[in-house]
């Protein structure tokens, strides 16, 4: 039979997701290992290459039953041509991803930032369904940011969307990798809020975390839950300036839908509620109604979705 | 002969402007009187009816020359009603203007926001034409801003449009009539501007401006050009936090070109360089070429070119 599958490869700092999707957007099968990180960007490559054989050959299936194959990177990628600019937890810069791929897999390949494929993922099957404007952000280790419009990733003039991790909201704030003061990022990201705990414990507050103690976000939040002082006063500070950030989006762009995706929202039900209300406030006394904040919804097979979501047009689905 | 004309009327909370315009975008005749501030909202729309009939009688036309009617408004409009919300500086809250303009002139009428206006205004015959994404800050008492994407107004969910003079760059920073700390508008708007040349003065910089003088931001600006001290300290003040705003525009959107209008914009010469350069260093580790950012062209003619476009599909013209 002809090509009735996409394929999406999910490329991330820790691990490499390829899995098999179905024009209706479907995933069939899918398999992830850790990223072979030792062999520069030519490794990714070889292993991207064999994940796909390996996959396919597990379903009985060959390349011809491929109509194209997307690529979600963790980093900022010119288009048309496919090249990875940056990206910093590969340790890549100016990687031609895609004239490479396109020789090693006879099918069409595309490629895009994590952000902007999660969101698509989240668009096309997700917590994103139906709505005409989209704002994604992805709350872990950096923050990373989408905006849809009609289906689209909006990319503005450089072609590069959005990078809300680097909204200013407070230009006395940290330092940021970006060299700017005060970004979001830089404020509510995972080794932010892990500094405030540290911060705070050094400074006496009550906690089950201890300061020599081998913990990350995750233990931060589970403290939280649990009414840990040090653990809920990280929780609130994140609140409050996620709030802001959220709140400046919608007085520039009032998106239909607000969706929170990346390690973070796996808590979600820690802090949403707090946060909708407190962004609900700020932006109410203009007028805007409280913006929809949701947590994403497909979880790991977002990037794997959202990467086969860039290539669905080669199906002859509507682009 | 047939209706060949659309009329754009800007009502301003000092000026009230209507002018008669050509389907390619040229101001024909205009004519401008005080805003009837004393009557009310039904003063104002019997002064637009007098000076709409006024304008037409003088090039010797009648309304049936008059293919729509445009007006822009210095507030929140909701759409499709043509609702006024909230006009602060008309004293206007929950006004059906449309329906009221509507039964007064049997033509097409629309209304929109004044900065909408003005953007659109400046797309069609200013420094917007022919840019895919167009954002537009009018500086002036307060920050109105308007996102322009392939020639409409980006109007969100709500439909309100963007509130960019909203977005919080210091959460510590002033209160604002919006209730939040910190917003544009709360630090680099004229009212902010003149406070701060009042502080400086009283700390004891050295100006031509007196702590007892009767002076504006206008007059705070030729001083700066003249190298008083606090006039260029004042300058640089606005230009340290517009740049902030801008580039947490420009990591969201990234538009294709940034107009300043207003008021203020008509000193850009005295800032525009180092504005440019700061928002250029700000946006670019993240990889994005600096923004264009330029002063609005069109002056007094905006809102009414702006208005005008609102009704030219009336005329056959492509929407």
């Amino acid at each position: 039979m002809a090509r009735q599958y996409l394929v999406g490869v999910d490329i991330g700092g820790t691990n490499l997701k390829v899995g098999l999707v179905t024009p209706a957007g479907e995933v069939k099968a899918y398999t992830t290992r850790p990223t072979r990180l030792d062999g520069g960007w030519a490794g990714v490559v070889d292993q991207v290459e064999e994940l796909v054989a390996a996959l396919l050959q597990q379903q009985g299936l060959s390349l011809t039953a491929v109509g194209g194959l997307g690529v979600g990177v963790p980093g900022t990628v010119r288009l048309p041509q496919g090249e990875v600019l940056f990206a910093p937890n590969l340790k890549w810069e100016n990687v031609p991803l895609l004239a490479t791929l396109s020789t090693r897999l006879p099918v069409p390949v595309r490629l895009d930032n994590d952000a902007h494929v999660a969101a698509l993922g989240e668009y096309w099957r997700g917590a994103g369904q139906g709505y005409g404007s989209v704002l994604l952000l992805t709350l872990g280790t950096g923050i990373g940011t989408a905006f849809l419009w009609r289906g689209r990733v909006f990319r503005g003039r450089a072609g590069l969307g959005s990078e809300m991790g680097h909204m200013v909201i407070d230009p006395a704030g940290p330092l940021c990798g970006c060299g700017n003061r005060g970004c979001l990022e830089a404020l509510a990201a995972a080794p932010a809020l892990e500094r405030l705990a540290h911060r705070l414990l050094a400074a006496g507050l009550s906690s089950r975390l201890t300061c020599a103690g081998n913990w990350g976000v995750g233990e931060v939040f589970a403290a939280a839950a649990a009414g840990d002082e040090v653990g809920q006063k990280v929780v609130e500070e994140m609140v409050g300036h996620l709030a802001v950030g959220l709140a400046n989006a919608v007085v520039l762009i009032d998106p239909e839908v607000i969706i929170l995706g990346g390690g973070i929202s796996g808590s979600a039900d820690l802090f949403l509620p707090a946060l909708s209300e407190e962004v609900a406030r700020r932006v109410g006394r203009m007028a805007y109604p409280p913006p929809t904040i949701v947590p994403a919804a497909l979880g790991n097979l977002a990037g794997i979705l959202g990467a086969a979501y860039l290539v669905r047009g080669e199906l002859g689905e509507d682009e």
